[in-house]
This record gives C-alpha cells, structure tokens and sequence, in this order.
C-alpha cells in the first residue's frame, strides 16, 4: 500500500513544528475551565443586532454583489472608510494604499510572501506574536530578537541586532501580545531613525491601538515616519513602515476582516501575492462590515469595549495583588487584551500550566513567544475573554498553584 | 528619500509576473461589454432569500459563535455535511478527512506550501487552470504539461512526463477550466493506475462536478483512488489524491468557501498551514452556508443551476454554429461554465481581443492556461454569467471580429 506523501513534504514543513495556538485553543474549550490562554474578545459585546440588521440591508440593497466574486483589492467603501480612519491619526492614504485582508494573520502571511527568502533573518521583539513567528517559520525564516521592557523594545540593544543584517522588523507598539507594554513616544521615534539610518523597513502590527483605557495616544509608527519622510499631513508616497491593523478586537474576528496601510508599489505586490492565496476577501463580510462600522455605530461600540476590558484588567491586576504570591511581577497594560507574568528565575511556567490545568485554570507560558526560547519563567494572561467574576476566581486558583509551588 | 522595499522582495516575486486574472475582472467591468471573460455564476440565481433567512437564524440562535474565532479545521456541522456528500460518491470520509479552506485558490495555496520546494516539478494538463499557475509559481514550481484532447488528458504522453518527476500532478476532470472537456471513466482508471505504478500523487480540482447538464456521473479521482486502495465502500485511510471542490459555483463565491479531502495525515499538514495563513474561514460564512445548503436546499437549487447554465450553453453553441466562419472549431462541454474555442493555426487570439473589446465584448485568450506558452490560436468563453440574449449578441460581434480576421 503506497502512501506517497510522506517522502513529499516541503522541505519548509520541517520549521513549522507543531502548532502551539492551536493545540492551546483546544485547551479553551473544555467544559468548566477558566482560560486566559487565548486572545478571545468577549462576546458577550458583539454587536449582533446591528449585525442583523446589516445582514439584511447588504442582501436587500446589494444581494448580487455581496455574494459575487469581487477585487483583491478590497471593498471600495470599506477601503475608503480605512482612509478616513487613518487620516485622524495624522497621515494622508488614499484607497491605493489599503489592502483588505482576511485578517491580520493573512498580512503576515502576505508579507512573508512577498519578502521573505529562506535564511532571511527577521528582527523581532522578544516576547513577541506567535502568529507572527508562525507565518515567518514557513518562509524559512531566522529570527534575531530584541529585548522588552516596560516601554517596549530596549533600543540600546537594537543597532548590533539591525548590524545582523535583518529583512525587515516587526513591531507591536501598544499594549503589546503578548507582553501588555506601551513603545513610548520617544522610543517610536528614536527607533523610526534609527530605521531609516540602516534602511530597514518595519512592520507595525496594531491590532489593539483602538482599545486604550488611559493614557495619551501615541501616533503609530506609520504616522512618525510619513511626517519625516513627506512632512505633515501630506501624501504617503514613500515610506519605510508597513501598517497593519483589524476589525477582529473592535467588530468580530469571526469575519476574519484585517488591512494592511502601504505606499504603493507595496500594496500592489501584496496583491499580486493575495490573488494567489484566496483571490479576495469574503464580499459579503466586508460589506456588512462598512454597513456596522460607517455612521460612527464603530467608534460608540469601541468605547463600550475599552469600558468593559479596562474593568476585567483592573479586576484581574487586583485578584493578582490579593492571590499571587510574593517574588511574582506583572505587567499593568494601559489598553489591549493581556498582562505579562514574570515568575522568579528558575520557575518553569510550562510546568505551572499542568498545575493549573489541574484546577481548571489555563494560560499561555511565555516560552512559545520567544523565538530564541527564552522566558521559561513567564507567562501571558488574557483578561478579555472571562467575566469579572471568573478572572477573580481563576487568578485565586492561579495563585494558590503558584504558592505551592514556591513553598516547595 | 529612501524607499528600502525595491531591493528586499523574495525571490519568488520575479515568478508571479503580472497578473492575468486581475487584469481580466477588471475588463468584466467596463459598462455595456458583454464579457465571456470571467468565470462568474450568474448573480440572478444566487439564492438571497435563502442567505437572509439563514443569516437571521444563525445570528439569532449562534451570533456569538458565529462572530468569534473559530477552529482551523473548519465547522463541524459543515464538514459533517461534506462528509455526507463525499459518502454520496462512494467514499467513507471523516470528518478527520476535510478542511474548509477560504475557497479553492486558498486550497491551492495550502497545496503549494506543503509540497512545493523551489524548483520542483508539477504536471499540468495543458490547457491548466490559471489560478493553479499563479499560486504555485509563488513557490517556485516548474511545470510539465500534458496535452489534452475531447475526452481530457492524453494518457499516450503521461508516462514521458511521470519521468520528468513531477511532485504531483493536478487534474481537473469535469468541464474543465478551460478546456471544457470531461476526462472520460477508462482514462480516470487508467490515470489511477500509472499514478499509483510512478508513486506520484494527484490533486483533483473539482469545482463544476455537479453541475453536469447530461452524460452520466464518472466518479472522481479520489473514489476511483480509494476503491482500488482500500476496496469498495470501505474507509479512506489511504491515498495517492487530494481532491477539492468548493461552495462557490453552486452556492455563491463571495463567502469564499471551498473544502479539501484527503488523507489525515495530509490534512493535519494542511491545518499546520493554514493556521498560519488566515487562522480559520469566516465563522458566520460557515455557519450561514451550512444553514442554507442543509436539508436539500442546495441540492435542489443546484438543479435550477444546471437548467440555466444548459440553456445558456446551448445559446451560445448555436450562436456560434451561426456566426462563427468556417475553419473555427470548440468544445461542446456536457456541464460547468466554459467553452473552448481553437482558431486556424497561426491565428492569434490576444490580437483578436483587441478587436472584440472595440466592439464591446471579451473573452480570455488561451495562451494564459498555458504554462509552455502554446495555444497562441485558442480561446476562453464562459457562458455562465451573461443572459441569453446578450451571449446571442455577443457571439454575434464576435463572429464578425473572426470573419473580418480571417479575410485579412
């Protein structure tokens, strides 16, 4: 009996390993546990009656289109709406600079696409997206990472690691997956110079840039290098970043809707490269979406999510304080969706993980986000998935396994 | 001003070229031009009732499902169906056995990834479909063409090509895109045979199968496949075929919904893939089809299609038996979407295009399904889309494009 797929495999399956967030979203599922392994919105927020009513507009108004093939590109009003979202931050876009994707794992993958040749080394944060490492690892990427603090990237660190020669870096600004931390202004711009004098693109991923409970905005790193590049307000013909944000942590990730920010010439080799992977993005999905956001029902939504996600932080940074036990640190997230868990030098948090599956409690161990396998002894905690009291339950049971496993 | 993104594409970019497809919508586009062009179901029959009903019930009874991440595999619901259809054919799939892909492009892509080393082989039928091309260039393959004939591959130059060591070969046996032709049941067995004899596995693309307007059903590939290797009826542990096939003909396209079967083993491959190219297909998509094509909705809208499509073909056969000169010959397709149509040697159809656009209709020229560059006298035409009375006009105009070509 031949089974001939075996000797067949590409050779690029070898660094693709297991898949650890899939392996962790099953954990999720078990009846009666209390994760904070996953990246889960609460979907007790999701706006289903304006969905509802979208659904049936776009099918009345726009039935044949919403379920035609359409462009690569993207849906023209949804792109126009991104414009107009990207022009309040401070940087003038037109259409030709968006792509719609389907979702922000597919811009990673796009961008592995069209940059990435095997051995390339991409420079990384560390902890840093594992969604990220995974698309890269199938390009047969190296990685070459950067150390975190509480401001984000520690740039002393940063030139040895750019005289690696990197492709391009990755950067997650605010409220950081996994680690919580903010890039401060002043970090953002000293590292879009520090860019532009190595001539090394970046990638800014910012999913959660919408979701800050305090605090001062601070304008992405796109904004910062347009200004320097073209001046104020002005067009974005030229620029060293590749922004990407989604619709998953402000609408719903279930319609996979994510966009890439470009200048040009990028955008249209990433929809060359799109055309090949899945021809478009649901029409259907990107029209009830621009029917959702437009009219400003997205920008209401948005602060009913920071209302709710900034009081199950708080719940949880105070069950942490009352439970965790002394020699624990964390970090206290200004917006976003997780808090970053540092355990005493030495403690495994993959095998605190067994003690806490134990007791029905779950999270990510900080390891699998750190490409250099570092950060045996951290851990990454999601607050927007449980119910307040929930994450004061689980974060008592967390607590007493780690208690007993200082003791011992 | 530096623009660091010139000099860091991949590799693979020089591959991909520009891009035929895209160009090619976006003629469908032009007002008033009657486009035999495209591959696109006619919009009129997409049941929109049906999705608003549907919609309405999943939002009302699953909306927080339905707007959450889900799993990479795909619905179980859903795959359960495809399970029910597959077993319609004579094979014993599980649900271990499907994934949903974000339509059959992505599938394609997946494909590519788990297989395709730089350099490899793929063997093609010649003509092949374009969007194969395209997403496997991505990845560096090289291709070994196989000619075709009325009744599909010619089985005579298969084994000279097996010895070229192709990766895997890609077949599309019903109505095929482009050629219209159906690989006939001795040349499935025979096919079977000698792919099993060389060791070199099959990806069977089956997008039109049910839409069949006469003839019998010929089993697919992975059934003949599976028969021999594992006896009638019996499990599909093993196999040399990948087939897939996809909601978008017979459902609508803009869900972007589309289903691989296959080994476990291969599958797992392919989740690990898929993972890190887009997570998972739109939930509500899923969800939304399943409700829809359950309790035999889909199968009897399926007939509506196949009625509409026939006639359509038979309009345009007629058309061109009245308009097109003599010394001009084509496919008469017994279900699917196109029409192929061969010129007198020397003709070329890229130059006749530029004719037919003037008098406002269109069609793809052959040369773009063919990765050897041959079929410079060939031609495209889908009969799908465009109503009766305007494919009368349109091969009507086009008729006298060729007449006036072949007096020159």
């Amino acid at each position: 009996m031949t089974t001939p797929w075996n000797q067949r495999y590409a050779q690029r399956m070898e660094r693709m390993g297991s898949s650890a967030i899939r392996e962790l979203l099953k954990l999720t599922q078990r009846q009666g546990l209390i994760s904070f392994a996953g990246g889960l919105p609460a979907p007790e927020l999701f706006p289903v009656k304006q969905f509802d009513e979208a659904s049936r507009r776009v099918l009345a108004e726009h039935g044949s289109q919403a379920l035609q093939y359409s462009t690569t590109e993207g849906y023209l009003p949804l792109r126009q709406y991104i414009v107009d979202k990207m022009s309040a931050y401070g940087i003038e876009a037109d259409v030709d600079n968006i792509l719609i994707t389907s979702g922000s794992q597919q811009a990673l993958d796009i961008i592995g696409k069209i940059l990435i040749n095997p051995g390339d080394k991409i420079l990384t944060e560390s902890p840093t997206y594992l969604g990220a490492l995974q698309a890269w690892r199938a390009y047969q990427a190296d990685f070459v990472t950067v150390p975190t603090d509480d401001d984000g990237l520690c740039l002393d660190y940063l030139e040895e690691a750019l005289c690696a020669g990197p492709k391009f870096m990755y950067i997650l600004p605010n409220f950081q997956n996994p680690g919580g931390f903010t890039l401060s202004r002043e970090r953002r711009e000293e590292l879009i110079d520090v860019a532009d004098h190595y001539g090394c693109p970046i990638i800014e991923d910012d999913p959660y840039g919408e979701l800050r409970f305090e605090g001062e905005h601070i304008p992405p790193l796109v904004v910062l290098d347009a200004q320097k590049l073209n001046g104020n307000g002005h067009s974005f013909k030229h620029g060293n970043v590749i922004y990407m944000s989604t619709f998953s942590k402000t609408l719903a990730p279930g319609l996979r809707l994510a966009w890439m920010v470009a200048p040009r010439d990028v955008i249209q080799n990433c929809v060359m490269a799109k055309q090949g992977m899945d021809l478009h993005t649901s029409s259907i999905n990107q029209m009830i979406a621009y029917e959702v956001a437009k009219d400003g029902f997205l920008k209401e939504h948005v602060r009913l999510i920071r209302r709710v996600y900034r009081e199950r932080r708080d719940v949880m940074l105070n069950a942490m304080s009352a439970h965790f036990p002394p020699g624990v640190s964390w970090t206290r997230p200004e917006g976003g969706l997780f808090l970053w868990v540092r355990l005493p030098e030495g403690m495994d948090a993959a095998h605190i993980l067994e003690g806490a599956i134990a007791q029905n409690v779950a999270f990510v161990p900080g390891v699998a986000f750190h490409p250099d396998g570092d950060g045996r002894n951290t851990m990454r905690l999601n607050f927007s998935n449980a119910q307040p009291e929930m994450i004061e339950l689980g974060i008592q049971r967390l607590g007493q396994v780690l208690a007993a496993e200082l003791v011992y």
